[in-house]
């Protein structure tokens, strides 16, 4: 079976892969081939954090290889944070600090439409592919809901009233930015 | 069996504890019990973050749970850079710029002194123990091997004249702060 290196630490991640491709792919993640560093993301954009992180595997491990990155892109502050969603207020990763922040600039903006948007880079030999998945929505004016994680209180996808938070990761993975993503990788690989 | 959550989304993290602990108790990684968001770290110390994570999964979850922190203090930086380890040069955790710092800030040096902490905070029912493990050594002054993450190529430990990125993981494991706490962690849960 082609072994195939999926660039994250995260068990969850990981195993959400498997389930995918793992009747074509031997799916390893990064403790598997004995990488325990952090990966530096240092790119200015969701696709060459994407890029760097696969990269980084072929060019030190020589595994073909993918990676993703996830932002939520508001429209009306310029696309951030962006890239930067997960230590837009800080680098100590705190979601509701971040929400807050994007909520407090909301504040004097008419139009609250926004995007979440996963990239991932995908290098098979000396190729290199990219895949993109996004949902459009509209950032609330205050949190609803339990589930999930970062900016999902507050984001209410197109055709829907609830927030991600509040409709649950069941629907959520059905029409996330991450699972079009995911199903793009996939109808490409099997 | 009694159930502990980790607060780890690391699988590698996770299984190393599991090892340890497994015969008593069953361990749980922060996936296993569907926390899949970012636990903030917003401490001044690594006491601090070790506790803010084991207090979440205990509020928010219910679990008995311990968490780790870990930094390397250099004596002559005041202890920096510290609970700031992992993004001391910026928030993309970039291992190589972080280990730049801290030999640029101490050209001016004499006393390249420095140790490895690592803290454990173990909330169990309503009570909250701590465990520390710290090996103490020497800063050096350029990288030197390959294995391990942060800034092990940096860090000779006292009575070696390897760096533990030299010394490999099957010696680091044997010495380091991290299995020094986890130790002390065992002989009390067993």
């Amino acid at each position: 079976m082609k072994k195939i290196v999926f660039a994250t630490h995260n068990s969850h991640k990981l195993e959400e892969i498997k389930d995918i491709l793992g009747a074509e792919y031997e799916v390893l993640g990064l403790n598997d081939i004995n990488c325990l560093e952090d990966i530096p993301e240092t790119g200015d954009t969701l696709e060459e954090n994407a890029l760097l992180k696969a990269r980084y595997v072929k060019e030190k491990y020589g595994y073909d290889c993918f990676a993703d990155d996830t932002g939520l892109e508001v429209y009306a502050l310029d696309n951030a944070p962006g890239v930067y969603s997960a230590r837009y207020a800080g680098d100590s990763k705190d979601s509701l600090a971040n929400m807050k922040k994007v909520l407090k600039e909301l504040e004097t903006k008419q139009d609250r439409r926004a995007q979440f948007r996963t990239i991932i880079s995908l290098i098979l030999g000396d190729k290199i592919y990219r895949f993109e998945g996004k949902i459009e929505g509209e950032v609330i004016e205050a949190g609803r809901g339990n589930t999930g994680f970062g900016y999902d209180p507050i984001f209410v996808p197109n055709g829907y009233s609830e927030t991600f938070a509040e409709l649950g990761s069941e629907i959520k993975n059905k029409i996330s930015h991450r699972s079009l993503a995911v199903n793009k990788l996939k109808a490409f690989l099997l």
